[in-house]
């Protein structure tokens, strides 16, 4: 690098160590935390499973006496409040010494939303904010839509030939993607606090849905079928895409029926579309009616924010486009 | 350029000149020409509106007495038989003193194939051949497909949405695509003999097919008809893939019926798939059945060779995997 390290290169960092948190750290925000000191990194930290610790207590662990006149890098507004489960963070910064602080975003939790900023700025420490937010945001995306929205931020899945097809008109599936982009859908159920399928995907293909990634084993989501039925042993039913309770982020796997609930309601945030280069022709559509009266209405939703070949296949990742 | 061009650099050039004569030097081959003395260009050629002038004629005339002892770049063996219409091109790279030819593939033709070369050869004129044949023969994909398979080269144009759907439910199709991608169509109809439609699309959007590009007006293909029945003023029956004589490449436009057809007959040598980010949900598919029995049949099948975005709709080109 040419010139000395930005607020914004440090600030990236501590979004990347933010996502190692996801989908883990739920129903606590997937928070990043980067220490520098002199220009070298002393420490790092990322919210730990079940929230605990957050990622500035373990950054100060790390960084130890070294955090004393340090630069923090954090992806959210340390938190104000203390907690039986550990110590109100901006606290244990202004402790340990910490001399300027960057944050990305504010906590809009009532129990700090600014409160920690105050506080920092009280104690004479310089903060900067809104380093990245955008970024941080997105890295955060399951919370911050529980928290804003009051719903799961929800991932749906689409597989499909060239012609749109997710399977051969007889039902066969097997396989239309290949191997590394089956791999890669095993990495966002990872991300992933819930899977979902319909019960069609269920009797058809009766899928573990576990993530088959060595060192990921005990990432696999708690699976939920959407069904008006009951669901069987080590599924939860969920009647409707509204009803989903007490889950950050859902991955929408299949069918065409629980995909176009998803999407009639409009509750799908993002898109992953796998394509093989393939061709079927009068196979299985990946979508039935989502509810759409005129196209002009289908316009403008979508917006590609990822496009890469994974073996032969393709992956476009599309994020819904929502305005205010 | 931080070294001096090497063959492959001249012959890249003469095959992007050679895709000027396409598709009006049918029956022709578009062939591209370049002379170069002491590392300048002194003529350019490529083959004109109904085969004649030749590549090479028209680049001797550009040069000129440049001519003497330059090197020649021509992405097809020069013809060694004279015609009614013009002189042997052999000969007169050989009466204007060319001293080094470089070709890219030899023409099958057998009133020339390898007779030009042994011509020039000689004459005492070096000639290396070979120099990227490959590059060659796809800039000239339909006049060697008729060359070699009898048949034109076909090109199927889909335009759908992310879940692979050409119209809504009702048929709606205006419009899935935006602007730049229907202006790279009308440029990819510039590019071929003809377009095809079914009956289904000319009844229900009796389309003009007219290339609505300014300077390309008269580009305009000849307009075939897929049906068993008879094609009203303008347009030519046929009455399957199987039957089109005497046109060199053909756009199949539309719909899934036609696209479908050509597919079933393996008769498509490459997919150009234009589409929105956009989802309809129970919409019209791309396709209807194309003979597929297996899953593991389709696969293996389609290579992607360009993928671009076109305002907000990407592109995909595929070229048929053809062994042997």
């Amino acid at each position: 690098m040419q010139r000395p390290p930005a607020d914004a290169d440090w600030m990236a960092v501590a979004i990347a160590l933010s996502r190692r948190g996801r989908p883990l750290s739920a129903p606590n925000p997937n928070v990043g935390c980067l220490i520098v000191k002199d220009g070298r990194v002393v420490g790092r930290g990322w919210t730990q499973p079940r929230g605990r610790p957050h990622a500035e207590a373990m950054a100060l662990a790390g960084a130890g006496e070294a955090a004393h006149g340090a630069a923090a890098y954090v992806s959210l507004e340390p938190c104000a409040h203390a907690s039986p489960r550990g110590p109100c963070c901006a606290d244990a910064l202004i402790a340990a010494g910490i001399a300027r602080i960057a944050i990305a975003a504010q906590d809009p939790d009532p129990r700090t939303d600014g409160e920690g900023i105050a506080r920092l700025r009280a104690a004479g420490i310089e903060v900067v904010t809104g380093v990245l937010a955008a970024e941080a945001s997105t890295a955060m995306a399951p919370w911050w839509t529980r928290q804003l929205a009051g719903r799961p931020f929800v991932t749906l899945k689409l597989a499909t030939s060239l012609d749109g097809c997710i399977a051969m008109g007889d039902g066969s599936s097997r396989w239309i993607t290949g191997a590394h982009a089956r791999a890669h859908g095993h990495l966002e159920r990872a991300n992933h606090q819930a899977i979902l399928v319909g019960r069609g995907t269920l009797v058809a293909d009766d899928p573990s849905l576990d993530v088959r990634l060595a060192g990921l084993e005990d990432r696999s989501p708690t699976k939920l079928l959407l069904t008006s039925g009951k669901a069987p042993d080590g599924w939860t039913a969920i009647a409707s895409p509204e009803s989903i309770d007490d889950v950050d982020s859902v991955l929408v796997e299949g069918g065409a029926g629980a995909a176009s609930a998803f999407l009639a309601t409009d509750r799908v945030d993002r898109l992953l579309l796998y394509r093989a280069p393939i061709l079927i022709g009068g196979g299985r559509p990946a979508l039935g009616d989502i509810g759409l009266t005129d196209l002009s209405q289908a316009h403008g939703r979508w917006r590609l924010t990822d496009s890469r070949l994974l073996g032969s296949d393709r992956l476009d990742v599309y994020e819904r486009v929502r305005e205010g």
